[in-house]
């Protein structure tokens, strides 16, 4: 079946600048993985003309149609009815989906306001996808044509409810297999890696490359595709991988989905290492970051948050005369507070980051963007000395960003070290 | 003029899980401003067949219609194209356009690449909408029952070049005067403030109430309208937001669009008094989110971001034998915290924030979720007993909201105090 697929998310709020639709792209990425594309989206409130409009026009474009939200109990809620209308097909009662709500309501002590009982009419013909995080039920409608789709709005619903009654369904629908892997990538601009691995963009039409680039961190996705076999897919994937892991080296921290600070957590609990922060302009974010991570206090003693000059002093014994001297931002204050809460903390390591985040307090010797980090172990330390753009928001990410990943590739240099 | 308005959102990458359009919701907004409302929104790839079929239908169905994005240089590129095809219109070469782009280039010290010159072509009996962030031109089409708007996808290029050539083009369809007003609260449940408001939704047509629940926060947006005059749509707003006031009282913390972070910080520097913080489960988050306003630096002293409990002793002079005797989440810990901050940075107060984040360390006694916050001051203190839902990431947000309002309330009481 080569299909035209449609997403409409149908509710008025979705028509404000304060609601968006992200039910679409987890629909997206779930036909993605069948190897199928979506063709349109649609938004539409919930007026019945406009609907219904959609409604006609959808199903004339389309032979895979999602239509998402407006099948609650409430006047508003007229998705069922409207495609019944476009249909021709009579609304009828489904004792069993009433008994179903009712008891919905009853487990919860509550007895079910008749406004709910609409949401026990289904489409003539159509199947019920049973809703078990909520109570307007889905339905499955097929013409043999057209397959139409109705789910409830709330993701906590729409969810549970794709994964147990309609990708049973579809995934007969699949045209091959697909498998996708995600490369997260810092210390490298994204023009840089564009000259490292452009001649590796496939000509293959079975492999896709796309590349993501936020502030201190670029992704690459990586979908390869098979007709024949899930191996061949997979094996699609990792030549291309292998491929372009092979130009960027080291600088790829991931391949597994995870997080900077998990994979730094990882290296510390396999070195069985400990750190300690002191941070001046990132303010906590590096702290807040690292305890993202559950079970981070096996490796994280503190973060010393030394916003203020008096503060490097008191809590991390930093030397005023240093301080006067060379200014808070400077390489010799980055050092000696990695040194100072390493100490402090009778930690393995202390990684620390002093430095101006901005809008004001630059200066043309010390602009706004200049950080200094330091990371600090035995009687050792490195310093960096960084130049961000950005706003004070991106500038203190881009901060702990570096600052976690110089930990990273001291432990991984370290771990050669050890196996040479 | 009675407008039909639509957005179209036009690239492929729209239609991946990946990219979503933000542009739309701006729009929104600005429409709104002028008392307007968005019927439909469209997202569509840049495959030739179905984006011409999608203009088509935009254009039968509405008469005011922005298309957002493919204005590129790339092949990809065919918004100008598809919609000059629709429109059965010449593309014609501008010259002054293309001296435009070359110029930017110019300036960039680059010479221009021959794709780009396919940018300086217009759809016959347009306007050019000038791009200053980049090198697509945007176009205004007015066919006198119908305007159709081409704009570029990026962001930091479509605002300006709405700002500075649409909206003082659309202003004259202004159905009369819009004002939007946000109040935020914090302290009170969405159930708990409907009670206190339902009998205060209006009736009156010109106004509208939305609120929109956060874990931790609660805003409510009020949009009040005037087909007369702007001060008649400012005294709807103002009358509806004192009557909400009136009711909530001091659990509403901002009607100016001011984060709870920048509140506090006001608060302190009005009262000249100077904050230190000391966190455990909330591991930065708290700093963070203080140091987040600019000019922080002048009441924020330090946070002490304790994980373990040996940092706690170390930093905080905590003693151990409290720590052993009632756990490090508990009453007495919190307030040893708070006092050993306030103590240890001089600072007018300290804050302190000890719980657990979860997923795992809770147990029946004391279960994820259950987090302390003390406050200290001069020779006092108080201390709060929390249960929050969520996950770890909601979890510590709220810890983090609920320590600001603390200090927040108390503030707000200290200054009644002075001015009883």
């Amino acid at each position: 079946m080569n299909s035209k697929i449609e997403i409409m998310a149908i509710g008025s709020e979705l028509l404000t600048p304060h609601f968006q639709d992200t039910n679409s792209l987890y629909l997206t990425e779930r036909m993605n993985d069948l190897g199928m594309e979506i063709s349109y989206k649609t938004i539409v409130g919930d007026d019945w003309d406009e609907l219904v409009l959609c409604i006609q026009q959808t199903i004339s474009r389309a032979n895979l149609i999602f239509a998402i939200g407006g099948l609650g109990p409430t006047r508003d809620d007229i998705t069922r009815e409207a495609f019944a209308s476009v249909l021709q097909k009579k609304l009828i009662f489904h004792e069993e989906l009433l008994r179903k709500i009712e008891e919905r309501f009853k487990r919860r002590k509550l007895s079910m306001p008749p406004v709910n009982k609409k949401q026990s009419y289904i489409i003539e013909g159509s199947e019920v996808l049973e809703n078990k995080n909520g109570t307007a039920p889905g339905l499955w409608f097929d013409t043999g044509e057209k397959k139409i789709i109705l789910l409830p709005g709330p993701p906590h619903e729409l969810k549970p409810m794709f994964e147990a009654s309609v990708w049973p369904r579809l995934k007969s629908l699949k045209k091959g297999h697909s498998i996708r892997r995600v490369l997260k990538i810092t210390g490298l601009t994204e023009s840089k890696i564009e000259n490292l691995i452009s001649d590796l963009y496939p000509e293959d039409p079975h492999l896709r490359i796309t590349t993501l680039a936020y502030p201190g961190q670029i992704e690459i996705h990586i979908t390869g595709q098979s007709e024949d076999s899930r191996v061949q897919a997979e094996e699609r994937v990792q030549k291309s991988e292998k491929n372009i892991i092979e130009r960027l080296e080291e600088n790829v921290f991931s391949t597994s989905g995870k997080e900077l600070e998990e994979v730094v957590g990882e290296l510390l609990e396999l070195n069985r290492k400990t750190l300690a922060t002191a941070e001046s302009c990132t303010g906590g974010l590096l702290g807040h970051r690292i305890t993202n991570v559950p079970g981070s206090s096996n490796y994280f003693m503190l973060s010393a948050v030394v916003y203020s000059n008096e503060a490097k002093i008191i809590l991390l014994d930093v030397s005023r005369e240093l301080l006067e001297k060379h200014g808070a931002v400077s390489p010799q204050i980055a050092q000696a507070m990695a040194e100072g809460v390493r100490r402090k903390s009778q930690s393995s390591y202390g990684l620390s980051i002093t430095g101006i985040a901005g809008p004001t307090g630059g200066t043309s010797e010390k602009p706004v963007g200049l950080v200094y980090i330091a990371l600090a172990w035995n009687e050792e330390s490195e310093v960096s000395k960084n130049l961000f753009l950005g706003n004070r928001e991106t500038i203190k990410f881009q901060s702990s960003q570096k600052a976690l990943d110089m930990i990273r590739r001291h432990l991984l240099k370290s771990k050669k070290r050890k196996e040479v």
